[in-house]
């Protein structure tokens, strides 16, 4: 049987296998997906991002568990945690995430976690999650949890790119307007407070809603028709499970609110617009490459190290070799 | 006078106008900039990153005040900041931290202080970065200091660009291993504990230097000939300035370490060998969009939408149509 058609039928094997050839970029990754691709768009892909030391790993392993059982419709379904690593070229941190996990979820034929480190590409990393998490969609999975661990923009990119995103933040980890940057705060649809036992809290709580209320609105688009989501800002003690049904909620709740008013389909095809305009600039650089060979290229370098043309002039001069209009 | 003679000439509103034009990518910036470029090459860059919270304006500061002074060798000297913040789309921190610059360093010809955003997209910003730190290179600011606001991939690729890396970090912001993680280890030639006069900081001065002793090479080569660079790690107080004299000293070892194992020469050739790649993406991606226009791009991408083709598909067959070999 294809690839393709084993990950339909929802063999673990076959997924795991498949996502590594679309790592890897192998062709019959590629294939497969492409095939698996008609069977998209059911996902609601959430994306979880926030400084380190916010307990973001333990956050995503007790709201796995709790949408595994009751979804955000009080119905089990099938969830993905896919945590991408922007800042290590190792997945390190990643296997120390994933060891955590496997003792609450391993066994559970109906949650698949994924890691992804960037091997030192960010381009790289966020052309092959979107792929990653595509091929979920399409594998079935209807709750994809996108887990970054770093809080720059790769992060903000890959973590942004969802329908629905939440930031994380802890109290103790300096002033909430340092930790939490304008830029984070932007793509915020729901802010988490976690930790929140710990001293400083209600003061972190109420920085976060402050901030949301001087105006940050939440991504606002022309073609907004309905009223702006005022993202909330949730009390959470992740090791003890304490208000995660209410974070399961305010994700219904933005659900609801992007579908009733188009967001759902203009956030789907900002993404994937994105996701191709990425693709487009890979695949011309590989093309350019290849028709050109690395010896035009290196013997450009050479000349700017030497001072001689400027790096743009010298990738003009490049282009114009190649097609002289 | 041309924009770049003026430059030359040392004119400080000229080079102003010439990095906004610069960062705007207009044809008078690049063309000032080509001219400049024979006049580059002489600038030490030094990249400075770190976790929100640690302090690295304060630093940064300091360290230019410092080598305003007394350089590298003792020797006044000219020097230049440029404040990169990758993680939000406004000026804000930027901004911010200008307020805090110009009480020390207003009025000083020979710093040169640029705050830079990245408006959003990345990319642009690593690419218009470069460029920037071009033209104050070839304005004659021996010392550039790269100070870039995250600790995400972009902040890693921003500030690793540069000759010599200090990463930042400070005690009290969770534990060594979360608030550094392994792939700022990595480009870090210099560890700095600042605020190294907060409880805790021994033991955040012990943790590093097991992890840099655990074996994190500073950036192997395979051209490397010279022993391996053992990266210091630096405790500072950057409020008070102690520990700047040590940390402009280790600088210059580094320096040293650098010129004398042609290290220099092959970070060089790394950094604008990255920077023409990145460029000949974006002009490649540039070109395509202006010849097949936008229309051919939004019809495919309303096939992605609708689930017909896949992303990469899609994409494939849009560089078929321009050129079917």
């Amino acid at each position: 049987m294809k690839l393709a058609d084993r990950v339909l039928n929802a063999d673990r094997l076959a997924l795991a296998r498949l996502l590594t050839r679309i790592e890897n970029e192998e062709p019959e990754g590629l294939e497969a997906l492409a095939e698996l691709y008609p069977h998209t768009g059911k996902a609601h892909r959430i994306g979880i991002t926030g400084a380190p030391g916010t307990g973001k790993s333990t956050l995503v392993n007790q709201l796995a568990l709790h949408l595994r059982r009751q979804g955000l419709d009080g119905r089990p379904c099938k969830v993905a945690i896919v945590a991408v690593d922007p800042s290590s070229p190792f997945t390190g941190g990643a296997i120390l995430g994933d060891r955590v996990r496997m003792r609450d979820l391993s066994g559970d034929e109906d949650v698949f976690i994924r890691s992804m480190a960037s091997r030192g590409a960010v381009g790289g990393l966020a052309r092959t999650s979107a792929a990653v998490v595509d091929a979920l969609d399409g594998a079935g999975f209807e709750l994809i949890l996108i887990e970054t661990v770093g809080a720059g923009q790769a992060e903000v990119d890959i973590a942004g790119a969802a329908h629905t995103t939440l930031v994380l933040d802890a109290p103790g980890l300096g002033d909430g307007i340092q930790a939490i940057k304008a830029g984070i705060l932007e793509i915020a649809d729901i802010l988490v407070v976690n930790k929140s036992d710990l001293p400083g809290a209600q003061q972190t709580l109420k920085a976060l809603r402050a901030a949301i209320e001087m105006g940050h609105p939440t991504r606002p688009r022309p073609d907004q028709e309905g009223p702006l989501w005022l993202p909330p800002v949730l009390p959470v003690i992740a090791t003890l499970g304490d208000g995660i049904p209410e974070l399961a909620e305010a994700i219904a709740n933005h659900r609801t609110h992007l579908q009733t008013y188009g967001e759902w389909q203009s956030r789907d095809q900002e993404r994937v617009s994105l996701e191709m305009k990425q693709l487009l600039r890979e695949l011309l650089a590989r093309r350019f490459m290849s028709r050109q060979g690395d010896e035009a290229f290196n013997q450009a370098l050479q000349e700017v190290l030497q001072r001689r043309i400027s790096p743009r002039r010298a990738v003009e001069r490049l282009l114009e070799k190649e097609n002289p209009a």
